[in-house]
């Protein structure tokens, strides 16, 4: 690696001059110029970024803390936020936290060491207070706040309730909804809430199962689908809180010999590309993760710009319609 | 953020001081080493990674450039490689070359100016020449090795093989391959020989189709699945070069009123998570990526303690039977 030193060896001047040329500062001649910038050219000098975040103090990287990469719905977060990023200049440093809370503190610690410039967070243990002692901006995505860290979330309350409106117009009877995971209180609840709120309103017998840490971890919840299925035979309407699930409701029904949407209608939450590869395809709620991870790099920046940014954002979804359910109307 | 000097000032010593307690060097007594150890907790003093990495001159985080983030293969590479990479200790830069040659040569600036510990490369158009004139470490993951870097590779060419003599077995007549991208000279474009050399020499008719880069980049190949469809109706076995383009083959084929595998047999590629979700799940080519990405993390770690590492290294594949395909014997 070439050095500022072996630089100004080679173009014959001081290390200062090379320091000028390169920092635009002070006066230079055009020809001393010219003889450094030759000389970074033959020696493949680079400006050396760390050394820029090491006098600033912190990088141009932003930590995204996930519980599991290979999550379609943290595949798009992932995605998406890399785009929104590198269009502000930002760099993506990902972490996969597993849901293991000693691995989530690694993180943060090593997001901390390494003076990012900020933190996406959609892990659920990780204690935001950390952070706010070293003042690194943090936003929560669809995690709850737990205290006055910034959050950005979809309307999930308005999804559930779109969700049931939806299986009750195609004729549903007696739903279901499989939704997040026992004892973790994320926003991701608030599904089940305006699911149960529209079924009670309109007097519509409904079952709400929440599965395990375990089947989140491993992404296969076929096997409590399968007991779902067995103890309530008469559901003819379900409402899953990821399209993955939903995927797997498909499969686990063609096993039993229940049809969708003949047999069961059913809907999705997410709207990411699995949902288009099934079949049926799969009705669902579109998240608009775009929308989502743009506003999480935008509160970053004005964050370090000491801006003021909203302290909740919650953005709207709608319903995608698609084979797995049919109104009464196209009957 | 708390410096040595406000430490110091905090413990009553020197600034000399708090780097010998911090560093463990020199004789330091208990009674000051407390001292400087409480006022690092009530200042919640880090030690800085950064300014570690900028005295080693490179950081232990390894570059992944990637073509594509949200392609099923690539998915299954950065979740696999993230977990390689923090077990041996390294973190992970997510870059998302998007098949740009300006982007992936932004990416590759970038890299070089963090001073990254290593790269895993899986986009065509970087040219690795530049890193190795700093000494950054690269491997190339299903990328050709135009020179003298590391490659990590599957068995393309047996992957290719594996799929014909499967689809002969089920009794298939007329074969056709989605293949690679127009172009691009990838190793995954093996498959397609090895898939032709076993149809010439069981004397059975085939054809290679190749698809351009806009598809690939959009990830929606519906219509040229489509226009292949009816332009060679008498096709009665697919291979096709991913998951994702199997799964848009059942897609397109139940919108033909074709099913698969009565009326077509279906190979996939990659063995990745959509292969289970379709309906029937998808008969496929296991590709060892977790094998893959723990070799990558392992040679960058060999190289940057210099010692030796093979030049290629190709994995086996083996074929996933799903119901996609169907033997003759289990007719």
């Amino acid at each position: 690696m070439a050095t500022l030193k072996d630089i100004a060896q080679r173009a014959g001047v001081t290390a200062t001059t090379v320091s000028r040329v390169i920092n635009n500062r002070g006066y230079i001649s055009e020809g001393t110029r010219k003889k450094v910038y030759a000389a970074m050219e033959e020696m493949h000098y680079q400006p050396n970024e760390l050394a820029r975040a090491f006098s600033k103090q912190y990088t141009n990287t932003i930590g995204l803390i996930v519980p599991h990469i290979s999550h379609p719905f943290f595949i798009k977060v992932i995605s998406n936020l890399e785009s929104s990023a590198a269009e502000k200049g930002f760099k993506l440093l990902l972490c996969n936290s597993k849901e293991q809370p000693e691995k989530e503190q690694d993180y943060l610690d090593m997001c901390i060491s390494n003076r990012v410039a900020g933190i996406v967070l959609c892990s659920k243990y990780v204690q935001t207070r950390e952070f706010r002692k070293m003042n690194i901006p943090v936003v929560n995505l669809e995690r709850g706040g737990d205290d006055d860290t910034i959050s950005v979330q979809c309307d999930n309350y308005q999804g559930g309730k779109l969700a049931a409106e939806h299986l009750i117009e195609c004729g549903c009877k007696n739903l279901l909804h499989f939704g997040g995971v026992a004892g973790k209180d994320m926003p991701a609840d608030r599904r089940a809430d305006g699911f149960s709120d529209v079924c009670k309103r309109a007097g519509i017998p409904y079952r709400i199962l929440v599965s395990d840490r375990l089947l989140y971890g491993s992404m296969h919840y076929e096997d409590f689908i399968r007991r779902a299925l067995q103890e309530f035979p008469d559901v003819d309407g379900i409402f899953a809180s990821s399209d993955l699930i939903a995927s797997q409701v498909i499969q686990v029904g063609a096993q039993m010999g229940k049809r969708v949407p003949e047999d069961i209608q059913l809907i999705g939450f997410d709207d990411v590309m699995i949902s288009t590869v099934t079949t049926p395809q799969i009705t669902t709620i579109h998240q608009p993760v775009e929308e989502m991870t743009e506003l999480c790099v935008e509160y970053i920046a004005k964050s370090l710009k000491n801006e003021s940014v909203p302290q909740k954002i919650v953005l709207p979804v709608r319903l995608v319609q698609r084979g797995t359910t049919v109104l009464k109307t196209e009957i």
